[in-house]
């Protein structure tokens, strides 16, 4: 069967675009309270479980013994835009641990940020891997290595102990064992693996409820969640709608992007998980799906709600910058079912 | 009921990203001969019809008094990437007419062309309303205006005879009432109107079989057919699957892409339109479903297929330029259905 629409693009009056998807909202048992369509098919998380990704970099010891701040915690769970102040950041990270981008295993790219991109082409400054949009998640990982004495090289293999210790923190949270999941590579490098959507939705649900899980555990959690909270700037950058929800909800609505169409979020006062792929991979439709759930839930307020109009429902202008059509939730949002 | 998957991305074995659609391949009668999905749906045709919008620049007299040549007129029919090759020309057609580049009423983006984005933004140009990919389109329209004598200003409004034609001349070829359908504006500001999505199949299929149509209008599609067979180039431009494919085939296999997801195909030797809409509208997924039907109607040779392997199934490499995977056909190819 196929899954629900979720989102439509209108021109006019007529539905131009349709996009599909699966959203999992799940408890810190495992239980999904609400579900649209398949929430047990593997789906590949991208990036959007960094967070879970970083836990071991505090679990380690390693954050506490280099003394990073909540800017580099937010960087490890990040997908930075590259503006000046997270390549800086991750630059002067890497020096602290003694190395530099060069022990970066990640792919070069231009800045996610346009206008940084553009200011690169003019200066005729080649981007580096330092500009990857994971090179935050790379420098936690390679952190992690330098404070327990490993090889860095050669950090993004699947056998690595750097790719293990998140195979073993994220299936324990997400209650799968990951080595049996299909994999394969992500776009930075490091193995993505396929996992059942409901899991990534339950393993976010548990970052919400501390008291369940082990004390280390549970600092770990709260670690990362307070500096994501307090720096939400450099989870994602300007105009990146990661940044701007958490500017205003801080730790209470934890979201995070995913490349291909995923978002997941964390819910403290709810202690509630979601994870949602759009089937065709489009990034502004799991945009709106993330926003239409939240509201569905009722986690943002009528200010909360107001500010993110235009990212609630996208107007579309042409090349005159006349109003064309909006990118909106679909239908089914009228009546949810709950699972 | 949902379109059947049309195309597939796979990262590794496992299928990331879907993507719905509908086909049709008519016949020059009108009956659809090979359908995927829903073809009697209205779709926005978008760009994937400027050639038959170009008609009355022909049947008016008007490409003639102004001796255009092929191409201009595969101009009239571009979606050009704004290459110098492209803008040079429709810059001095606009001169023979006795207009210049603020006469165009399409809005201003920078080139679809990325080099050529970069090397104006390097120069520190501006992106002009000569540089919309739609500004061949709108200099033939401007030309037919002068030539009957018509109040140029106003004209991409719905009412003016300018657009007015255009609906003629499609509506006649695709058996439809245009006036009746609902219409929003284009990219560009003149009208786009949903039609079923077989009747522009249908209207491609006429098109091939010019024995069938009123004499001028014969003409007039002999004229434009013979102009882009012979100016690919100026159709769209340097890497893109349009210029690539008819660089081959020639006026054997006319292509034209549409914005989200659309593309048609007029095939001389089976007499046959195509029109195919891709639900969420990603142009990669149309242009692997247009070579998949293509393919399969067997319309390309052994060395074409090989030169398009690429294009067919696209491979997917991370930023380290490792292969992760492959946009393709997805299994419904195996075993189409027939209408």
């Amino acid at each position: 069967m196929s899954n629900p629409v979720l989102v439509n693009t209108l021109r006019g009056d007529v539905v131009e675009n349709r996009h599909r998807g699966a959203i999992a909202v799940c408890d810190p048992s495992g239980r999904a309270l609400h579900t649209w369509g398949d929430v047990d098919a593997l789906v590949y998380p991208r990036s959007a479980i960094k967070t879970l990704q970083a836990l071991p970099l505090i679990e380690s010891g390693a954050a506490a013994h280099f003394a990073l701040g909540d800017a580099e915690l937010a960087l490890a769970c990040s997908s930075h835009n590259a503006e000046t102040p997270h390549t800086e950041t991750v630059r002067h990270w890497l020096e602290t641990i003694g190395l530099d981008e060069d022990a970066l295993e990640c792919g070069a790219h231009p800045p996610l940020h346009e206008k940084t991109a553009q200011k690169m082409l003019l200066d005729k400054t080649e981007p580096g891997r330092i500009h990857n949009n994971c090179s935050g998640k790379h420098t936690g990982m390679l952190t992690t290595c330098r404070f327990l004495g490993e090889e860095t090289h050669g950090y993004i293999e699947r056998e690595h102990p750097a790719q293990q210790r998140w195979f073993d923190a994220l299936g324990d949270m997400a209650g799968v064992d990951m080595r049996k999941l299909p994999w394969s590579r992500d776009g930075c490098g490091i193995p993505v693996i396929a996992m059942p959507l409901a899991s990534i939705a339950s393993a976010f649900a548990r970052l919400t409820a501390p008291n369940d899980l082990p004390q280390a555990r549970a600092d770990a959690a709260e670690r990362l969640t307070r500096a994501i909270a307090a720096q939400p700037f450099m989870v994602a950058g300007s105009g990146r709608l990661c940044t701007e929800i958490m500017q205003m909800t801080g730790r209470r609505v934890l979201v995070k992007t995913g490349a291909d169409g995923v978002y997941t979020a964390a819910l403290e006062d709810l202690q509630l998980g979601i994870a949602l792929k759009i089937d065709d991979g489009t990034r502004e439709a799991a945009e709106i799906s993330l926003l239409a759930v939240l509201n569905q839930l009722g986690v943002l307020n009528d200010d909360e709600l107001e500010a993110l109009a235009e990212r609630r429902r996208m107007p579309i202008r042409n090349t005159r910058g006349v109003l064309t059509g909006y990118r909106q939730p679909a239908e089914i949002w009228l009546d949810s079912t709950s699972g």
